[in-house]
């Protein structure tokens, strides 16, 4: 039930970003369950993760890899998260990294590890090492859309987006894909994000630039406000398109590569909320005249978390009520609610602290049989605003997860 | 599907209140909507109401009222919220208390209004007003029961408790009713609660002892995370037992009383969470070992609130990955996760970070079958603890929220 046009685009590949994607029998047969990616060397290598506590272990041992070593290979796995795994899940995100770095001849600490599925069941290690061959023998460029699809787990589409720009005179692409469709409430980073571009990218600049969007991207979605154990995000840069080295953020090269980069990002956060679990409606909810971001984004998580306001969407029920007691959820001081503003797409439903006085039921309805509504909420105390991306509740929802390891 | 025993019990009269029910057909015909309370002169009143920003004009009002004098009336109707409904609303809000303040010939602050229903539609106050008379001539002091069912929205079963006591030498009674089942995260209050007691309190001590009794019963709910706008909490003390008046929390006296008006409240949230929208479960969600009672509050609610521990549960699936992850979404600092311990009833599910060693799945499927389940985390870290009540997360909840105003 993904909401929208989400057909793979045409994934350019990226010079110096390889990949391989094979069946390793994580948890089903005949699945592609294991990616490989090989990154060049002289590439740089940026990542955010989860900032949940129960992080899992090929989290944790990715940051300790990072801070020791640029990456050459990320090997990523589905079927299993290698969640609250205790000791025995970091000695078996350790072995899955020394078996590749083993067969290709590189330092543990270059290669990055990322795991999701189930939590709580130990990575069958074995399995995942003896399938590396078959995935490296695979390795290609032009295997992104692949990718997105060895990547899946309830996602029902894979999800990629790819732009080409020109930086410096060199054209540069910029090709990602993601995957995620719940337990999602990304925090500085998604379940599973990886994106390359060719373009030459010093490190503490791509660093910049990962953080800046995945800020307004993957840390601007939620369909359950369930913040995963194992987000991850990766930003490759391979610079094999020649352009001379990007080293600041202020310079005309980085605002071009960076306005591709953030649509990518973009459009990759948003295709998780569009398929999400059970997802009927892509809400965008657009929260402005607000004192500070911070509070936009207060109020735009409070209404795009409430289950009441997700079922009436479901619902197509243009119950505003529930949108407000949202609103008035957010524990904002000093709320001036006659000042406050609502509007489903065009249409003004509240005013003045009430229901607006042109507003009609009909009106209302009528926004609500589109399949893409935007909620935008004036909060008439500033200028500051912010947008959080969402879908409905739906039965197929509490379906899925009711049904999910059965 | 309410969860467990339900059954109302002997529900004690309170000498000093008297109850009247009768239709206004506020929003359907032939239902009883219109409860009012009649409180002896001389008796103490005291109430809390919701945080939410966007609160109802009657709680607005009732606010204003009990600043000026000692309620004699409450006035409750159901079927509309009054919310929302900017100006108009108080207007209708000070008509209701005007009506009832005419009739029995009092000051209108001497009235308390509450309204509970759909949100943002005007309350039809002249049909409420028409109605009060029939109200009027039904007081009884034997009408709690009755009342109890007057004031229910989508409630599946009255809510009521009662109590006796020997407080000075003079037998006292508690009883109260509440109502609720969807829209439930109070925040110092609950939807609607209406406890009285016949003992005599002066009214700082009566503050002190709503305030001690709601946090620790009403304050510790949720079934979707959604804090209404109408919360209210009414506790009133008749005096009309005879005892000494109870004039500081340090005495004998308040400790029994305090006891009885503790167990009366903690029964009345637990119903509203027992009738949760669409629950098969009931949920005790007990956090200990923490560092403040505050963090406590934060693991439980954020387990409490998980869309997907809640459809685990209602799946009957010890899917206790789901648990750990919201533990590790409450933002507690430096939590060290392999001290954490979580068990469902008797059973270790968790320790040391990953599935405690002697765990098998037939134990937490064994549990999984039960309809009351509690779900202990033991954070390891201090001696602070805390416990919310909560239910789980059915196709029942979607179906009653999407079909609601329909």
């Amino acid at each position: 039930m993904a909401v929208g046009n989400l057909d793979m685009p045409v994934m350019h590949p990226v010079q110096g970003v390889r990949i391989g994607i094979t069946e390793a029998a994580i948890r089903y047969k005949n699945r592609r369950d294991l990616t490989l990616f090989e990154i060049a060397e002289g590439a740089t290598v940026s990542a955010v993760f989860t900032q949940n506590s129960y992080c899992a272990a090929p989290v944790l041992l990715c940051r300790d890899h990072l801070a020791r070593a640029t990456p050459r290979y990320l090997v990523i796995n589905t079927g299993n998260a290698n969640a609250g795994t205790g000791s025995v899940g970091m000695d078996n995100a350790v072995a899955t990294c020394r078996a590749l770095a083993a067969l290709m001849g590189v330092p543990e600490a270059r290669v990055l590890p990322f795991s999701t599925g189930v939590i709580g069941e130990h990575l069958p290690v074995d399995r995942l090492a003896a399938a590396l061959p078959a995935a490296l023998a695979r390795l290609d460029a032009n295997a992104w859309a692949d990718a997105a699809a060895g990547i899946m787990t309830t996602d029902t589409r894979p999800k990629g987006a790819s732009e080409q720009v020109v930086v410096g005179g060199m054209t540069v692409t910029v090709t990602g894909i993601s995957k995620g469709a719940g337990m999602i409430r990304p925090n500085m980073a998604t379940m599973l994000g990886y994106v390359a571009t060719d373009a030459a990218v010093a490190q503490p600049v791509l660093d910049e630039l990962l953080k800046g969007a995945v800020n307004q991207s993957f840390n601007r979605i939620t369909i359950d406000g369930d913040t995963s154990t194992n987000d991850s995000c990766v930003l490759m840069a391979s610079g094999a398109a020649g352009n001379a080295v990007i080293t600041s953020a202020d310079s005309a090269d980085y605002a071009v590569l960076e306005g591709a980069v953030q649509r990518v990002f973009a459009r990759l956060a948003q295709l998780i909320v569009r398929d999400g679990e059970g997802a009927t409606k892509f809400m965008t909810v657009q929260v402005e005249e607000g004192a500070s971001t911070d509070e936009c984004c207060d109020v735009a998580y409070c209404i795009a978390h409430s289950p009441l306001v997700k079922t009436a969407f479901f619902a197509s029920d243009p119950n505003w009520g529930r949108i407000v007691a949202a609103i008035g959820n957010a524990g904002l001081a000093a709320l001036d609610v006659s000042r406050v503003r609502v509007y489903l797409n065009a249409v003004c439903i509240v005013d003045n602290g009430g229901r607006a006085p042109a507003y009609t039921e009909e009106q209302g309805a009528a926004v609500m049989q589109q399949e893409e509504i935007t909620i935008r909420v004036c909060l008439g105390r500033g200028s500051a605003r912010d947008t959080v991306y969402t879908c409905d509740f739906s039965y197929d929802y509490v379906k899925i997860n009711a049904d999910y390891r059965s």
